[in-house]
């Protein structure tokens, strides 16, 4: 498996495109983005677990029921969500994607992005349609132009892609995604769209997305605000005519391991890109109980303020650390607790067996100062291992959110 | 039943003192508290859930495993917790009161406050006893002094006292609190000392604490971390010579209320004093399913980090709202939501039946701009009512909590 470019575009068959059609006011903003695929693709999605549900989950669950999907549809601006016609108007975007593409209103994936709360005007995206569909392309640049139209508060592109091989057949997958604020999701994360040749049915595929997030999204928190339209869907499209996964086995299983590529990606850009953050966190805990001890622990570690902001600081504060694991809900032997903080400027022990042990605050300044930095937390409890992404709380943060909307 | 000053001091038969003894390199700031009783208490407390616990919590719960106590020391500047000899310190902590006040170590609450994980150098105490016991006195002044002592980020202090009867007996009760970061009490929050000179067993009192803690410190949030030290301790010397409270009814229900009183004015205290805080936010819910439903959605919206940002800008982003209700795990109808922002100023609807309502942006500014604010949900779908105290989020928090330890 190799890391390649291409994003969206990577696999066989996919085009992409993202233009600004005017539901923004900045005019340099893209902000609506389209993704179609040559032939049906086996499509799967996740969603948030929110109860208040973004009015284009309801349309794309019932468009994907039957396994199929051809494109994607996706604005940012406005989340189309919790105003009067919501349903209509996500329908409406689908229907605007069969008229001018060909493509049916039901196999359109629909998603929206931006403030909660407000009508969508449909107008402009209807007006600009023609030049959307004129802007399509298979390159790096068309996955990137898509995906700059779903950013809202993100500063960084967010696009992975990797090729393998199934079954002798060289395959590819890639990803764009979009997710700075209102991070911390719950069965799937702020809009990530995943497109792939390989041929997979619409089980195994829901299967090992599914299987996948619990590791990936649903690990990574940048502020503890599980969003109303969080969205992750895979489009295979089977072009790399490999012979179509229907059951476990190892073609599946490189599959999976194909996607894990592609979503670990995503995850660490997601977490490195939070809302007004100057550095990646990770927490990376082993030796627990079992597996769901472990990620409660990584993500109440990565979710906490304290430790947040503590990290900001380049403050080895550890005892934020051993507090988070506490109220972590996991079951743990605090006594057996190591924690260390890791970077590229080296590494630092501060806690051994629950209690803190000397070290160079000299030392750990240098390691903090460093734009990634990994929490390794050891318990001596069991087997249980996972990897959690955040990113620090800074001024910035604050800045962003507290004149997000006026 | 009256407010009245006094604080711990307010009830007869107490007295406190604060001093600075050395724990702390600022010579201005108090660092040690005492409150003792001229006669034995019924004693009842409860401590944080966190499993990462401090020292001084194993010690306070043996030495009131018989619901005995007659006086508090506790300091402020370390936390006496994840360190190799946090119980050997804490008991000697009591040892040093039995030797300087002639009360039992057996018979002392200890409780310590500030950085987790480094050693308590227990010297500057033992060095400044017989001063610490000099200034003990029954003046709201002594109170103010054993607050100030007990205090760590806060920048305000937090006494509430009440006169009350209970059978037609004059009793009193008042407590001080400390607690401004690392505030999520779950069970009970970081450091309450509350007296009162009416006579209760102690079984009755620590029912009647348990009860109360649901709807008033575990209704407060200043940053979702839950501490390692949260301790709220209930001393009834007994003093007001009212028959003693042994069984449920309407001396009982007097002494609850008068908790209540007691209690909800240190939670507003605590919230409104959040670290950096500049707003004190109240979530009024009504119309849960149920009292427990009510409670998590209450107690969503106010620690959702979005929303108290947004009120940190006076921005009336209803959306984050409803979607803080929308994954707070209660059991909700999402179209029967309505929302209102009410302050000093006035008040304004900002969504009705789940969706958006037109409203006037300069008034929600005007009313956004106070430093209380409600934020009024009402969800039509039982009795259900609940209250949740926190504060908004703000540069200061941020600049507390990147450099608090170095």
């Amino acid at each position: 498996m190799n890391y390649i470019n291409g994003g969206v575009c990577a696999a066989k068959g996919f085009r992409a495109a993202g233009i600004h059609c005017g539901l923004r006011k900045n005019k340099t903003k893209k902000d609506v983005a389209l993704i179609v695929s040559d032939c049906d693709c086996s499509t799967a999605a996740v969603y948030t677990t929110n109860l208040v549900k973004g009015a284009p989950i309801d349309v794309t669950k019932r468009n994907i029921a039957n396994g199929v999907a051809r494109a994607v549809i996706c604005n940012s601006g406005n989340a189309n969500t919790c105003n009067a016609n919501g349903i209509e108007v996500a329908e409406a975007m689908c229907a605007l994607v069969e008229k001018h593409v060909g493509i049916p209103a039901c196999d359109v994936v629909v998603a929206s992005t931006g403030v909660i709360g407000q009508p969508l005007d449909i107008s402009p995206m209807a007006a600009h349609m023609d030049e959307l569909v004129a802007a399509l392309g298979c390159t790096a640049e068309h996955s990137t132009n898509a995906n700059e139209a779903i950013m809202t508060t993100d500063v960084v592109h967010k696009e992975v892609a990797v090729e393998f091989e199934i079954a002798g057949k060289r395959c590819a997958m890639g990803g764009i995604a979009k997710g700075s604020g209102m991070i911390h999701p719950n069965m799937a994360t702020m809009l990530v769209f995943i497109t792939t040749d390989a041929a997979i049915s619409p089980e195994l595929l829901q299967k090992a997305i599914r299987a996948d997030v619990a590791d990936t999204f649903n690990m990574v928190s940048v502020d503890g605000d599980t969003s109303t339209n969080d969205t992750l869907a895979v489009l295979a499209n089977g072009m790399a005519e490999n012979p179509t996964i229907t059951e476990e086995g190892k073609d599946y299983d490189d599959f999976c391991a194909a996607l894990r590529a592609v979503t670990s990606g995503l995850c660490r850009a997601i977490a490195a890109d939070g809302e007004g953050a100057t550095k990646l966190l990770i927490a990376s805990v082993s030796g627990a109980a079992d597996s769901d001890n472990a990620r409660r622990i990584a993500k109440s570690i990565i979710t906490s303020s304290l430790t947040k902001a503590a990290m900001f600081g380049a403050d080895a504060n550890w005892g934020r650390v051993l507090c988070a694991i506490g109220y972590s809900g996991a079951q743990v032997d605090v006594h057996k607790v190591d924690v260390d903080f890791v970077s590229a400027a080296g590494e630092v022990a501060v806690c051994r067996g629950g209690a803190g042990v000397e070290f160079s605050e000299e030392k750990a300044k240098e390691i903090l100062v460093e734009k990634e930095i990994t929490i390794r937390v050891a318990l001596g409890d069991g087997d249980g291992i996972a990897t959690a992404y955040g990113c620090d709380l800074t001024y910035d943060y604050v800045k962003i959110n507290g004149d997000y909307r006026t």
